[in-house]
């Protein structure tokens, strides 16, 4: 772990629990944050430091860049300086243009210093997509600004570097075929290539991270997979055919599968990821036992994101009772990611 | 629970699992049993005992009527036999048109039994479709042939006597306003009528079952319940207008909500059942921690009518290895439902 690059953990918007969350991950579990160190705003975390821990809260370590990490005291929270300081902070749980323009700013710099091997991953906290919006960042989320960074940085245009969104918790993982469009877009956006495109990209990302061929398994669209054309077409026509594709170029893929069950199956350790046909199918069975170990992953980059499963959080921002939780499991994820990259 | 009106338990197909794991539940859960007997065929439950116990089977009591069960000694299965003897008993996991008419024709039996008030329950064992089709049974299942018995009893067309599935383990209820039919055209059932129906459906029920106002969840059709309309708009125009409607006529509905998060919530206790839009939205988080506990209920019957959560399993018909866990849970829910109605 020692020879690794340092992972950068973006700190969000300052308004919204993300500086608190990392904050407290850095005092609860600093065992996983070794080698970690914030990509954001030095005041914002004094900031968060003094909520988490108001008596003896955390020392704040400058960074002057980024292998500074590695020579960085014990019990204290690494920090780079993006971009100006945010003056004056926001206050706590409120929309405000400045603090969606320092998120992207540090998202911005992390993809960057990733894309050029600076980095081993990128641990991103919460953002808030109005305060994005206010501050005129051209990009709804993370998804989109990683995107775009990476396909310029690879010299592509942004249809060329597709990715798909990783539901994880400690017992399964679902990669998404759609992700924020309406359920009916959804059925329409099950198609052969995107079918296909998803198992690609789940493959090559699970073969990295698991040191072998994932097991891949499909679930269908419609109840019990179809029922052999009684109930729906889409596995006849759409989905099985992907599959055959997939398996023609050696995948290791199996379905489609009545998606009642399929979860279970997976989460009994029968399948290594499940493919989800759209948003709420994998992510029901992700959330259904707590989001607190939820961990988003953002696969067909080239490079390591991960980040909790949960928002901003504004209505509890700045008292503490925020869970760091998923940002601890993002950290790990992101770590075994790394490692096998 | 003495001065309660027997339980029929429908022994199913006879080629399936369903004579072993009414058997084995006899055997394995006595306390359970105690007040049920079986609607069946007298020499197919002998040769279920044998399976479950070769070496001391429990011994089969002949009911001469339904009421004889409370006379019937401990340590038996009591059984009334329903129609002729099936000779000879079908092979196991072999499709039989004849194990299919008699299946039907316990469960005619049954329901006509519950609906003339000689029983407080119908549990009914899984029969196979194929089976039923070959015997020339006018019904695809269970529902449908209870559905028209129960609608023949009323003196009302089928189309008057609605229903809706519940599935329910011990930590979550749901109610489906769709069950098997295409993902596409449970979209297009997503209507005010049937959104409403699902709600004063349910809210009948539980409240029976539970003795008081059930706080009801609904789930949105659309990822995060269409986000104010971002991704779909049945939310705004369907599903929040039928919720409103049910609180017009003072049932405590809630939603919509998303649906990634509606089950975990329902799940800790914060509702009572959640509505779902289509049948996998709700049957992934029932049957994700496992399908042996889970209990398939139909509501909006005149009769109390439960079901293990799983089929006939041909492929292991007759081995013993069958889990009896689920029909002893339907046991148990009847039970309880029946000591509300």
């Amino acid at each position: 772990m020692s020879a690794q690059r340092p992972i950068a953990i973006t700190m969000g918007d300052a308004a919204g629990i993300g500086p608190e969350i990392v904050a407290m991950a850095f005092l609860q579990s600093p065992e996983w944050l070794a080698g970690c160190f914030v990509a954001g705003d030095l005041a914002c975390m004094r900031r968060a430091a003094a909520v988490v821990e108001p008596r003896v809260p955390l020392a704040i370590a400058e960074l002057d860049g980024i292998e500074a990490v590695l020579r960085a005291p014990p019990r204290c929270i690494p920090v780079m300086q993006i971009g100006k300081p945010l003056e004056p902070l926001p206050a706590w749980g409120e929309v405000a243009a400045a603090a969606g323009a320092k998120a992207a700013e540090c998202v911005t710099w992390a993809a960057r210093a990733a894309l050029q091997g600076g980095l081993s991953a990128v641990v991103t906290a919460p953002l808030h997509k109005e305060a994005l919006a206010a501050a005129g960042v051209p990009y709804p989320g993370h998804t989109e600004l990683l995107q775009a960074e990476a396909a310029a940085h690879a010299g592509v245009a942004v249809e060329d570097m597709p990715v798909r969104m990783m539901l994880a918790n400690e017992e399964l993982r679902t990669v998404l075929v759609s992700i924020h469009v309406s359920l009916r877009a959804a059925l329409a956006a099950v198609t052969h290539d995107n079918v296909l495109q998803t198992l690609r990209i789940a493959h090559a990302a699970l073969l990295g991270a698991l040191g072998r061929p994932p097991r891949l398994a499909v679930a269908g669209v419609n109840p019990h997979a179809g029922e052999g054309g009684l109930f729906g077409r889409e596995e006849i026509e759409v989905v099985n055919p992907a599959i055959a594709a997939a398996r023609g170029e050696g995948l290791d893929v199996h379905g489609a599968f009545a998606p009642d069950t399929v979860f279970m199956r997976a989460r009994r350790g029968e399948f290594d990821a499940v493919i989800a046909m759209y948003h709420d199918q994998g992510l029901i069975p992700v959330k259904y036992l707590g989001v607190e170990k939820g961990v988003n992953v953002t696969l067909g980059l080239p490079l390591v994101r991960t980040s909790p499963d949960h928002g901003t959080a504004f209505d509890i921002a700045g008292t503490g009772r925020a869970d760091p939780a998923s940002l601890i499991e993002a950290v790990r994820m992101a770590r075994a990611l790394a490692r096998s990259a």
